[in-house]
């Protein structure tokens, strides 16, 4: 890979036209050495094809997506959703991916705070599982617009309240930057997250937001400054990949080789020194 | 007005519909004692016919919105801005409304912390103006989902840390239900902002969101918890009135009277003991 590119990594839900076999092309083609994986997409092709896939390219995994959902008022339900999420700790260990990225969920019946204490809960009963495995829980705070139906965690600081209960090995936190850059706090935070810091993810907000779950840009089109977290991420340690995230109807609706002709412009333009 | 809808006021957008004589009279009809202003609504009847208006009815004006909009790279911009901001309050000081909502304004070229100079520096100038007039300009923090566009004061934490600086004749915050919610301080910061609270404002989250800013529904129709914040509102010391804003567009399509029975039904069911 080129040499300044060595911490860009695919998250694959960018080039969402691809099959995982295409976007590990891509990466390869474009010089990438990392990949965010979806676990749709590694079913797609199964497990063991998907391992073999990233073996022969070369490709390291900087994260799965994604766990969490845990509020629940049916107790069955929980069950069955702390279940998956360790078939997705099983999944992230044999890709050896060392992140699993948790969309925690949203409000269950019985309100906001019963849904908050059942996210501690399930993150206490998997973490021992996940660290055994060397996977980390990754506590992804969304952006407060998705408060109700995504995740009741929505800042950084409640996000770190809650690794920090557990060992670093085991949960640690993402830092999206479409979630978090309005925070006035957010660089402070971001100090305070250090070694938790297991993810950074990046894209841009898009002003007007054409759609709550769409309104994601290419780093550029919005306006956060990408360049300033990502040193702020830099100070505390963070060592690791930073991975392009975007969900936006036009670039899933381009070929996947020109949006990561745009990415990896972009990436060098915005968030790149 | 009947005992228990004392501390109810209508906030005129949510009958949309309406002309100001007919949200007045709207207010008198339903037993209300309050009523929360728009400036283009006061100008369309003229600020002297609605000062009688007003008087004639018994009715108090809770609050008028609105001022702020203050980040500007213009100069000229600025000041016409300030200009409009010291009208705003003279007409405020005209309807005997104590309170002028301060929507501080979006990302103006410069990004997000010169933006954010700018609503001080602008609040700064304009508070001493606001206080002779015995007016309190009461800063909104908007949803963090409008702070590209609208408010890059985003919680209420950061604007008590700007009201703070200022007499607390001078400046205050308005607790919004719809912009305040998620944040997992939000009775902390209540309990913090004390005698700085000059506007208590109640309408619900829709879940899905159908629209970034018609999402408002009528109480009772998502997950907020009002009278949990209706309590801790009580609890720092806030006596005044209880405003209903909607913004939503099947609210705005209905008859005025059918929007009133439903929200003096949906006060008492959800934001009262």
């Amino acid at each position: 890979m080129s040499g300044d590119l060595e911490r860009l990594s695919l998250n694959q839900i960018t080039t969402k036209s691809w099959t995982l076999p295409e976007a590990v092309d891509g990466c390869a083609r474009w010089g990438l050495g990392w990949i965010g994986l979806w676990r749709d997409q590694v079913a797609a092709v199964g497990l063991d094809e998907a391992v073999g896939l990233l073996r022969r390219a070369g490709l390291a995994v900087s994260s799965l997506c994604r766990g969490g959902f845990f509020p629940s008022t049916d107790a069955g339900e929980r069950d069955a959703r702390a279940a998956d999420n360790r078939r997705a700790i099983d999944e992230a260990a044999a890709l050896g991916a060392r992140v699993l990225v948790m969309v925690c969920g949203g409000i269950a019946g019985g309100g906001l705070d019963r849904s908050r204490g059942m996210v501690a809960e399930g993150i206490a009963e998997l973490a021992p599982y996940a660290g055994e495995r060397g996977v980390t829980l990754a506590i992804e705070p969304l952006h407060p617009m998705f408060c109700a139906d995504r995740s009741v965690i929505v800042t950084l600081a409640q996000a770190l309240d809650l690794a920090e209960q557990f060992p670093a090995g085991q949960v640690g936190v993402v830092v999206d930057t479409f979630h978090v850059w309005w925070d006035p706090t957010v660089e402070e935070q971001i100090a305070r997250a250090g070694g938790r810091i297991a993810a950074f993810q990046v894209c841009d907000w898009l002003d007007p937001l054409p759609d709550v779950l769409l309104g994601r840009g290419m780093m550029g089109d919005g306006p956060i400054d990408f360049r300033r977290l990502r040193r702020a991420v830099d100070r505390a340690g963070y060592r690791g990949p930073i991975e392009v995230e975007i969900f936006n109807a036009d670039v899933w609706a381009s070929p996947g080789g020109e949006v990561l002709d745009r990415l990896v412009a972009a990436y060098r333009r915005h968030v790149l020194d």
